[in-house]
């Protein structure tokens, strides 16, 4: 199965893709779209599109994860950040593809085993988690955050099936990072 | 000149294209976007985007027009109105096309008179300016007021560059709609 991951913004947006196959997880890309800041609100979200189409058809994943938005900052960044987020939900629903949501504290249990874990013990651990040469920039790491935050899910969701996880429930720890 | 105009909402997305050639308006088509209510957001940006892109490439608007937003709603409203409204400026801009905004006020005033005046007066005034058969809808009809608006600046403009509106300024008078 292979995940992609997207963290948007008005200014920068992080996506990540991975396979996660038989429990392992395998990075496949990441990166970061920046939409020239010169150019108007308009054009940098048509720009934003764009750039997301051409990874969703370089990387055809199976399926796309984006961060839920619980809005706490005010009505008028809530719109800005909401353009962007719905250019990006547009651009990676090409072909019915479908689009999950996770929480913040979800996606940072999974990766770090710390639900308020910082941006950089997120990137400390998607690095790890994936081999990484280093660690990724944080909105790229977000993404690949997301992504590895459904694949463990869909390993959990596997597990409970085959019973193993229900046997375990109660010898089960999580690992907190430092 | 051909305008388009949107009225962008996570519901409805009205549109409206007008021509507008030697101070005369000529109607060319409008319309309501609703994508299926049973599907996912995800899955709704997705068919917005498709939908306003279609009619992008039916009707080769030179501009477009779309409502500037003053958020007084919740965070919450405006980040789901922010997500319809990214998707459908990033649509629009498709080859360069200039995207503009004009306030409510703005548009209005230019419609009817009023800028302070109600859908229902919009609707009544938009009809009657391009000579319709009947109203337009209420989402339709912001989107062709929209248009209106632009095509009026530009006409305005044109009249200032001729020095035309500065001689006769201290004898204009707008005309309130009842």
């Amino acid at each position: 199965m292979r995940i992609l991951g997207i963290d948007p913004g008005s200014v920068a947006t992080g996506f990540g893709v991975v396979d996660s196959h038989a429990g392992q997880l395998t990075h496949v890309a990441h990166g970061t779209l920046r939409p020239a800041p010169h150019a108007s609100p308009a054009q940098r979200l048509h720009a934003l599109h764009r750039a997301i189409s051409e990874v969703v058809s370089k990387h055809a994943p199976d399926t796309a994860v984006v961060e839920q938005v619980f809005v706490s900052a005010s009505a008028r960044s809530a719109l800005t950040l909401g353009q962007a987020r719905g250019v990006a939900l547009a651009a990676v629903s090409e072909g019915g593809r479908p689009v999950l949501e996770y929480s913040a504290t979800r996606i940072k249990l999974a990766v770090t085993g710390n639900g308020r874990a910082g941006k950089a013990q997120v990137q400390n651990m998607v690095q790890r988690l994936l081999g990484l040469d280093r660690a990724p920039a944080r909105d790229a790491a977000d993404a690949l955050a997301a992504a590895i935050c459904h694949a463990n899910m869909g390993r959990l969701g596997a597990l409970a099936q085959s019973g193993f996880v229900r046997a375990r429930r109660s010898t089960l720890r999580v690992r907190r990072a430092p």
